[in-house]
């Protein structure tokens, strides 16, 4: 039996009892280690909170590669595959379960909290969120931006759009990967301010006013875990906010945002005022134009 | 201080361990128990699984009566709020963390797996859905249409459609409610079934084509628990599914649907072919025109 668990966040007991139960009864464990990391806890604090002497590392290659010896193994006994957050965030995992199924792999999931639905505590609602945007780290000729007709759509609809930010983990430099050398970068995560410099970056070149340099956001930081962080402002005061340690999302708020949220988020501003006129003068974009009543002259034709 | 903490969907052990823990350490326990309800779990097997003699069922007018008394309490001891699912699945809990910060009550909360991200397990990846709907139940008088724009909305932009059904639990029938008798209905969840009526119902009277009878959905019934069920089909054949006991959720497809998603989807269809045409038909509706150069007149001009 393959069983995939969500770890949830931030903490090794994040993960849930039934999930642990499962964990503790595996021959073998792997943990899911490029998509996203666990922020409070080391990889030696999760094999002595699961009581194994090794959980293995599944990177990259691994995973995409189809993990055939993971899969085989599940046939003969238990296996369990930790994914940080829920499972169904990333799309490999989608795919490993359709292996499972070509090949009567038994299988099971355990749900988790992920940043997809936890991003609710920032105070916007979840029913309000458009589709969710990936944001990469850009290189001076790699500036990849079809994630801004997915803002322009959801916001021309009022919705709010939760921007995922990028996290290089066990990578090679273009030069070690020419070279055949296996030799890794260390990890970069994302920051809000870089997030922020890449969206008005991508603005000054489409122009097409899918948001502007004063549309509100709220930036999240650490979600879940003791050193989690909220901080509301507009992406040009964004771009200076020191986020500080990871991980980090974005939320670029749409034009339906209700009393209560605006009520909650404003709790994360520097300034309330500011925040509450920028918000006011963004609302105005993509506006529906109000119903007038036809002219006098039209009515007569 | 007041824990927040998500219970996940279905079993009592699907709490996570660090909610577990600030559970069995609290004075007092409360439930909410009106926007959803634990599936695989009553009342006394919870008090058992956390060893409490009592959870105090909190209802509606608890909750949105602002919870005074508890609020009251977590100032000088630990309690613990419960809420099925994550705890931001509902506007009136975002409420309740105002009114903590508002009276300086110290509070936590615990995230847990949520329909809202939980629903990937259809297959269909989360970052292509759009805004959430809820469905409620309709009567001979009042037949709620507001979602239908929102529909509309998602699947011009090519987003699918989470639609949440309605539950009433400790309803009063108006008759009951007009003579101030504190007699309650019994529980009601709506059906798969039920839901794609009531979207073909509104689609006869809006004809604005939103959707149609044979726009691909995916049904989606008692997530997380070990009767899981999917099924696949238009809405007009999931109108005579029997999805079975609740809870159910449906997923109405937009255009972007991948090969990934499809080959997962199909799995839970009872005639592939067919819903394979449906979806190939379904997508040229609000597709986007091909560009076509201009004519040679035009370039004349």
């Amino acid at each position: 039996m393959l069983y995939l668990i969500g770890l949830g966040l931030a903490y090794p007991s994040d993960i849930t009892v039934r999930g642990l139960e499962k964990v503790k009864q595996s021959k073998k464990v792997y943990l899911e280690h490029y998509t996203s990391i666990l922020m409070n806890a080391s990889l030696e604090e999760l094999c002595e909170f699961y009581g194994k002497d090794e959980v293995i590392l599944a990177d990259r290659e691994m995973v995409e590669g189809g993990c055939e010896e993971m899969i085989e193994a599940s046939l003969t006994e238990d296996v369990s595959f930790l994914v940080v957050g829920d499972v169904f965030g990333a799309t490999t995992h989608t795919d490993l379960i359709l292996r499972c199924k070509q090949r009567n792999v038994p299988f099971e999931v355990i749900h988790n909290a992920s940043v997809m639905n936890a991003a609710g505590a920032c105070g916007l609602q979840l029913y309000n969120f458009g589709q969710t945007i990936s944001m990469v780290f850009f290189t001076e000729t790699w500036k990849p931006d079809s994630w801004y007709n997915k803002v322009l759509e959801n916001r021309k609809i009022g919705l709010h759009t939760l921007v995922l930010l990028d996290i290089k983990v066990k990578e090679q430099s273009i030069e070690n990967m020419a070279r055949g050398r296996l030799i890794y970068e260390p990890p970069r995560y994302m920051s809000i301010q870089q997030c922020c410099e890449q969206l008005l970056e991508i603005e000054e070149i489409r122009g097409e006013k899918a948001y502007t340099k004063d549309t509100p956001c709220v930036a999240i930081s650490r979600l879940g875990s003791d050193k989690q962080a909220f901080k509301s402002g507009t992406i040009e005061q964004l771009a200076s906010y020191d986020s500080g340690e990871p991980l980090h999302t974005l939320v670029i708020l749409g034009r339906q945002t209700h009393d209560l949220e605006l009520d909650y988020i404003l709790e994360f501003a520097d300034d309330k005022e500011n925040l509450t006129e920028m918000l006011r003068k963004d609302q105005e974009y993509f506006k529906p134009l109000p119903w007038v009543p036809p002219s006098e002259d039209e009515m007569s034709d």
